[in-house]
């Protein structure tokens, strides 16, 4: 009897499908590291292709899931319940609109790629998730990625103008357009945007670029505590101004990034007082941007607001010398697997007169798990990266994980915080968006993805279905953007 | 028998109930003047009530019209199918949060007091619709307002953080919070937003606020006609500006205002050139704004970028000679009643580099028609307002007029455009929502109000269902903002 495997070797050439061990334990997994091994890696070459699959797998109820880079962190891009992948990576077309100031992209464009082409005329993409060089556009819009600068500039969604794609029913469709306003109907882009693969497959983006910003001033200020680093960023707030970048690190990811350049690249060290070694400060790496005259009076006023309780202060005179500046923020995340050798990162948003309420809780926690939770995150909006630290091998540390991961999101709910800011929900976060939303609030999505999506083949598992991540150990494997 | 209104005064106090020919037949319509009397008007207490009435009309199916200040220009507030009208403006709670640079609102609260408050705290909340002293945040929300400044600032939807109401079955839910970013599950927030109140009654939101722009500097710049003003446009945005205004006015537009003016007004002609009366031009009104220096560098550069092929250009020397430069633009609305007594205000969006052929298109209309289109629009963001004028009384005017607005949409679609770019649809451009959207997206639209809506009582014979508009006549009435 002929498998759905055959019919789709009928309906595509043959260097479209993959079913080689190498190309599905690919497509098994994102950045969460679990695995799940589909049936094929389907790479269509154009819309009929995507169409051919979707056919198929709507007759045959098969799981289809729609992948990039598969640098999700939550397991959005894992195929859960098998099935087949389709794999948009190598759908590359960009054309910078120079006079209509966007950019038409096919999902396989990295964010580096789109913000590099948008330089050569003078404008810029402005979501930058840490992993740009690596994320595509597609899977970017597709979980609503974030970044360093979403105070100043927003995320992914507000540069989203039109999509166009597949409903996981078949048809072709297209919300929005090269239209810097719309108001026709149900905004049914801004539902695909965040839905992480499981209400369409996007096929292509017109996105809108804004006038490149012509000059960046950074300066580094270090705080004796956390408590004082996030009053510094309140201060800089009533002094009404939105920083372009105003990242906070804990004393715990300070500490951990100075302890391995001790071990492994003490030269490193040179560039920051010495006394840190001692009395290791809670930092803030703060940028301003746009015309020179503007980002230097930004600047001003970032320093009269939050220079006054700083240990440390040090503007960069040159590029050279933000690069160095920012090498603490660039290598803390390596460096806090000094505290544990498996890292839950878990990208929390809490209202901006929340967040000293906020760390005294990671403190407790702390405290009562025993674990590392070295934090860093984007004081201007705030959304914070509490990364908690174990050793997988120890079955007590797991435990602790574990039960530190429920308590912290549940006391972020409890501040009327979010258990996502940028990362969405994936496999990672389902136990909890029942914290989250309420039963009306769920009810209401599970009702959406049955109407668009009766055979329920879009990315199945995710989301709306709590998902036993603790059941199922990550694999070791070393990904692109792994140092 | 009992009926639904004897249900409906059991459940909420007398004073909350209005069947008054006078309070039904102001909520009977909204700036569109199509009436359509309800048969209650209803000004619910608090959340209790809100949710008394909805499971009264879900049990009678009885249809249930949210409306705020019914500033609204396509009929989105009209009770189409009658049923009871909610009153929502009398709610009018307003907490500007300094410190999250937010604002807690209720639906009553008009875009100005909030903008007001705002200011009181050196705040702002830049949507800026021309019916700002009256229209509702409810309904700006409802409708996904735009304005003036939209190329710069965004429109409703990019201040809205989060949203709380009910749904049409009659669950309290919330999307989203007083949260900076937010990325857990479907983004029902921005489905709500633009839905014309046709998915939910909201009845509160966290609205975000930015630093207010310490100044303002504003230039009118005349042009021979409306392809060299379009061309001064393009080059602002060649030169990378992105001004907070920029406004542009055609002949016809500015032709009717002198022509009020001249009649009734001639003090005002005063302030503009004596050659105008011969040589009418196309006017772009531009405004840039942050602090001082910011806002002085950017016109400047606007200056060198369209002020070579001007005719005429005047900088404001201060806030008054600025109302001065406004005097044209604000009183053009009215002064196009000079070319009809009726008039249709169609809010098309275009690409940005269609401006040209669509300004074309619109001459070709006019030909072919006989009749006036002043028109009017947001040079920055490709949002123009066109104005079909004609005579109701005359039968073959009304057929130019419904003819020529059919094939305005044509035009606008077939250059990649769209019906609406902040108005809505409502019962106005519900006839062209086949030119906007295919069959699969409409048909999608239906699906999801079903999902919401199973009962249809919201708001019911919006948006999906093409009206028949020209069989209405508009009723004649004096509304507030009406000069």
């Amino acid at each position: 009897m002929e498998t759905p495997l055959d019919r789709l070797r009928k309906a595509l050439p043959p260097e479209a499908i993959d079913t080689s061990a190498e190309a599905t334990f690919r497509a098994s997994l994102d950045n969460l590291r679990l695995s799940r091994c589909p049936e094929a890696v389907i790479s269509p070459a154009d819309e009929d292709g995507v169409a051919a699959v979707l056919a198929l797998a709507n007759e045959y109820h098969l799981p289809l899931t729609t992948r990039g880079a598969g640098s999700a962190t939550t397991g959005a891009a894992t195929p859960a319940e098998g099935g087949w992948v389709i794999d948009l990576s190598a759908w590359k077309q960009l054309a910078v609109r120079e006079e209509t100031m966007s950019a038409f992209v096919q999902p396989g464009v990295t964010v580096k790629a789109l913000d590099d082409a948008a330089a050569g005329t003078g404008l810029a993409y402005p979501p930058d998730p840490g992993s740009a060089r690596h994320a595509t556009l597609g899977g970017t819009i597709a979980c609503n990625a974030g970044g360093l600068r979403g105070a100043k500039y927003g995320v992914t969604r507000d540069y989203v103008m039109g999509l166009e794609g597949f409903l996981p029913t078949g048809e072709f469709v297209r919300w929005g357009g090269n239209l810097r306003k719309f108001a026709c109907g149900y905004n049914i882009r801004d539902l695909w945007i965040g839905s992480e693969g499981t209400l369409g497959i996007i096929t292509g983006a017109i996105l809108r670029l804004i006038p490149r910003p012509a000059a960046r001033r950074t300066t580094l200020l270090a705080y004796k505590d956390e408590h004082a680093a996030l009053a510094a960023a309140a201060a800089i707030r009533a002094r009404r101004v939105i920083p372009s970048i105003l990242e906070f690190l804990d004393r715990e990811t300070v500490a951990a990034t100075l302890r391995l350049w001790g071990r492994v690249a003490p030269e490193k060290l040179a560039a920051f007082p010495a006394s840190w070694a001692q009395h290791v400060p809670a930092l803030l790496l703060v940028e301003t941007d746009g015309e020179p005259a503007q980002a230097d009076a930004e600047m001003t006023a970032v320093l009269q607001a939050a220079g006054g309780h700083a240990t440390h202060r040090h503007t960069a005179a040159s590029d050279d010398e933000a690069e160095t500046l920012w090498t603490v923020r660039r290598g803390c995340s390596q460096a806090m697997f000094e505290l544990g050798d498996t890292k839950l990162n878990e990208d929390v948003v809490l209202p901006l007169d929340a967040q000293t309420h906020f760390f005294e809780a990671v403190d407790r926690l702390r405290h009562e798990t025993g674990l590392p939770m070295p934090t860093f995150g984007h004081a201007a909006d705030g959304n914070f990266h509490v990364h908690i630290m174990y050793d997988a091998g120890n079955p007590a540390h797991r435990d602790k994980a574990r039960d530190g991961t429920r308590r912290l999101m549940e006391q972020v709910v409890a501040l009327d915080g979010a258990i996502s800011g940028e990362h969405g929900i994936g496999l990672a976060k389902s136990p909890f968006m029942q914290l989250q939303h309420g039963t009306a609030e769920l009810s209401l999505m599970k009702r959406i993805k049955e109407t668009f999506d009766p055979n329920n083949i879009l990315n199945p598992g995710k989301l709306l279905e709590p998902f036993e991540i603790w059941n199922h150990p990550r694999t070791k494997v070393r990904l692109p953007w792994d140092h």
